[in-house]
């Protein structure tokens, strides 16, 4: 069975990616990214980043990574009365609010994910979504 | 005081009758046994399972055999406002929707509990189900 | 950066051999394969086999995968004055003795491992060994 | 009260020289970074590392920083008989041999710390230390 894998060279670019748009919005994140078997590749904490959101944005990394899916997704289905209410109790803690995104290669299969905490969850998935993107335009 | 334990040759035939159900309904699931002490007995991730749901099979099977009970059953009472709000929060952390379900001997004592997750809540609990049926067409 | 995962019709074999194995010495065994990232994948605790050893056989095949090596050799350096004494506090709790094997693909390169833990330490080894060679006597 | 934190630009540049440190000794390493809070700052595990080196990197910088020591002076104390035996229970683990080293400001204050992880405690250290220096150098 064939997997791919982040590699640390992609990481360092989607890190920059992410950390670039964080600087456009003018938030300081947390980002982080998890590989294939969703165990931490890189980190990082802008200065001035809220200390309790680099355990979320982490979280959300593996969150998304565990779920084949973005973190937000999970939090749809996880409130009162939905189909996987407390979920977030599983796994040593999930973060299921936007934030975590997918990393894929060209076949579509996951390799990883970003996830992304510091601003608002619109804030953390657009920076996520911005770090993601530098794996897709990687040439 | 005797107790019934589930036993290794019942456990493989019910992950084997859960599998044969997963594979027929096309999902790769998390298949987990749990003794009458709520201890693991067995466990299987099929390939492509979803990495997440690994521990949450476990702790749906945990779940069942800790409050004797099928694990939605729990959810029904979790929910905000409910008798037993926030009951995840207990044992190292509960799963509280379907999935996990109870194995009754003869005498309709539980020896263990099945749970599985990789699917849709119905998925999972349809194959639990089928897991456990195995034990009760034993001869 | 492509990585082998071990598939799940190669785990039931590796776990029947060392189950065989236990059989013909007459020692009840907890049995556990985690895959390339070092999650569960496979888990089996035959009847009468020691409670306490669920946990260690899991934690073997763990520490072996974490290290790339048996997980017995981590234990002749994290002894007192040993470069690498106390280890065992990393990574949610190792276990630094025989019983962990790789598991290898033809390349010899690691695509998960075994560990073994119910008798002693070199009974545990021995069965350990016995799983990992089925993966190599594949066809 | 005062106090200085290593920052995000410093913390880049000490991260790139201890991994070209650890290119240039051809070891594939785990580097991470915490800040004068003990908390994580900056991480990169490079592409082979092994697995379980993560989680020690990260509690050999916590551990210096924790005590503001080098890593490795704590192993001596902790040692059977030792004053601190068995400090690595508190903290939720400490790694405490060496390749923990504190991050120092000009007027020797600590401001963090970095911990390595992937070779043998020799290597670790030599790279830490290279990250570290980087500090120093700054202009």
């Amino acid at each position: 069975m064939q997997t791919m894998n982040v590699k640390l060279n992609q990481s360092e670019k989607i890190i920059e990616a992410a950390k670039a748009k964080a600087k456009e919005i003018g938030v300081a994140m947390n980002i982080a990214i998890v590989d294939e078997g969703a165990n931490l590749k890189c980190f990082l904490r802008m200065d001035g980043a809220l200390l309790g959101c680099a355990d979320i944005a982490i979280k959300k990394a593996k969150t998304s990574r565990f779920f084949d899916i973005d973190s937000g997704e999970i939090g749809k289905l996880s409130q009162p009365g939905g189909s996987l209410y407390n979920i977030e109790h599983s796994n040593g803690g999930l973060i299921s609010f936007a934030g975590g995104v997918l990393l894929k290669d060209r076949n579509n299969k996951s390799i990883g994910a970003i996830g992304v905490s510091g601003g608002s969850v619109e804030q953390d998935r657009e920076v996520a979504i911005a770090g993601a993107n530098a794996l897709q335009n990687r040439s």
